[in-house]
C-alpha cells in the first residue's frame, strides 16, 4: 500500500497526463512524482496516442523503455509542445528549487525548450519562500574546491554531493555542490550570480518557466497557476 | 629549425619565465607558447627552485612530468601567485579569446585564481577588436543542437568542434562551439549573455584577467600593459 505522500504524488502525476494529447512532443522529467505521469502516458500510448517523448535523464530513459512511450532526441525536433517535470520546492510566484535527483541541467534544457511547464508535486514541496531545501548547483569537477569557496560568498554553505561514501556524478559527469542558504528572497539575482561563475554549469533555480502546478493532497489535487 | 611565429613563441614564453620567483604557486597555462615557458621553469626547477604548478590541460600536466615540474592541485591551494597563459586573440584592453585547444574552463578557473595573470603570444594574436578568431563556448552535450540554436540567436555562427571526423570532447567530457561573430565589439556583454544561457559551461571571453602581455616579435619582445 502507498503512504499518504505517494498517493500524493501519483495523483497528480496522473492528473498531468490529461494535458497530453495526441501528437504532442512531451518533455519528460524526472523524480519519483513523474514516474507515475508516465505510467498513464503508456496507457495512452497502448491505445493508440502517437506520441514522442524526450527524456531528461537515464532514468527516465529506462521508465519510457519500461512503459513503452517512444522517444526521440534534440538532433530530430525543434520545440517541444510540453514538458511535465517534478521539483524539490515551489514558491508562491511558481519559481521551482529543482535538481534533488541530479538531473538538474537535462531537466532544465527540455523544460527550458517546452512551449509549456507543468509542474506536478505533493503538497509537501509548496512554500512560500525557497530555501529550506537546499539549493542544487551543478559544477565542473575540476577545482570544484575553487567554485565552493567562491559560493560561499554569496552567503551559503556549500556540500558537496556524496552517494556511498563516493562524490556524485551528475549524468553529464559534473559535481553537485547542495547550497544552503538562509533563505532565498530574490532567486532570479542569486542564480544569476551563480550562474556567473567560472565553473558553474547551472543551478537548480528554475524561475518563471513553470505555468501550472498540480498539487497532489488530501483533498485530491489543487490547480496553482 | 623552428620557423619565425615558433621562434616568437619561444622568445615570450622563455621571457615570462623571468616573472617566476622561488616559492611561487604557477598556473600553468596551456598551448604551444606555454610549452615553451614550462621548459625554462623546468630549469628553473633543476637550479633548486621551489614552485608548484597547477595544470590547466591533461597536455600541461604531461609536459610538467617531462620538465620535472611539480605538481599540486586546488584541495591543496588557496591561491595561485602567478599564472601564465596563452591567446588566441589579444585586443588593445588586454581583453582575450581563448580555447583554441579546448581547455577553456579549467584556463579560466586557474587563471581567474590568480593574484597576476600574464599572458603569452607571437604578435599574431594582437587585434584590434575580438573576433576574427572563431569565439570557442563550451556546452554540456546533451541538447548541444538546443544550445547551438539560442546561441545563433546572438548574431554568430555556431559549429560544432570536430576531431578526426568526430565531435571534439574537452577534458571535462563536455563539447565546442566555434562561433563566428561579426566582431566582438562589447565582450563582457557578450560573455554575459552566453554565460547565462541554458547548457553553456563557460566562453572563451577571459575578460579583464590579464595583467599583461608578453608579445614575441621580429624585435624580441614587447611588454603590453
Amino acid at each position: 500500500m502507498l503512504k499518504e505522500i505517494d498517493t500524493y504524488k501519483k495523483i497528480s502525476g496522473e492528473r498531468a497526463a490529461e494535458f497530453i494529447e495526441d501528437g504532442m512532443i512531451i518533455g519528460l522529467g524526472s523524480g519519483s512524482t513523474v514516474y507515475w505521469m508516465m505510467k498513464r502516458l503508456g496507457d495512452l500510448v497502448a491505445k493508440g496516442f502517437k506520441i514522442q517523448g524526450v527524456p531528461s535523464s537515464n532514468r527516465t530513459e529506462r521508465w519510457a523503455e519500461e512503459f513503452g512511450i517512444p522517444l526521440t532526441d534534440f538532433g530530430s525536433v525543434q520545440s517541444i509542445d510540453l514538458a511535465i517535470d517534478g521539483a524539490d520546492e515551489i514558491d508562491n510566484r511558481l519559481n521551482l528549487i529543482k535538481g534533488g535527483g541530479g538531473s538538474l541541467v537535462r531537466e532544465k534544457i527540455v523544460d527550458a525548450l517546452a512551449d509549456k511547464l507543468i509542474i506536478i508535486a505533493d503538497e509537501s514541496k509548496m512554500v512560500t519562500t525557497l530555501g529550506n531545501f537546499p539549493l542544487p548547483v551543478e559544477v565542473v569537477p575540476f577545482g570544484w574546491e575553487v567554485t565552493a569557496r567562491n559560493i560561499t560568498q554569496l552567503g551559503c554553505t556549500p556540500t558537496i554531493r556524496q552517494k556511498n561514501g563516493e562524490i556524485f556524478v551528475s549524468d553529464n559527469g559534473n559535481y553537485i555542490l547542495d547550497c544552503q542558504f538562509s533563505d532565498i528572497s530574490n532567486p532570479k539575482q542569486l542564480h544569476s550570480s551563480l550562474k556567473s561563475l567560472v565553473g558553474v554549469v547551472e543551478t537548480g533555480l528554475f524561475i518563471d518557466m513553470a505555468e501550472l502546478v498540480i498539487v497532489g493532497c488530501n483533498e485530491g489535487v489543487s490547480i496553482v497557476k
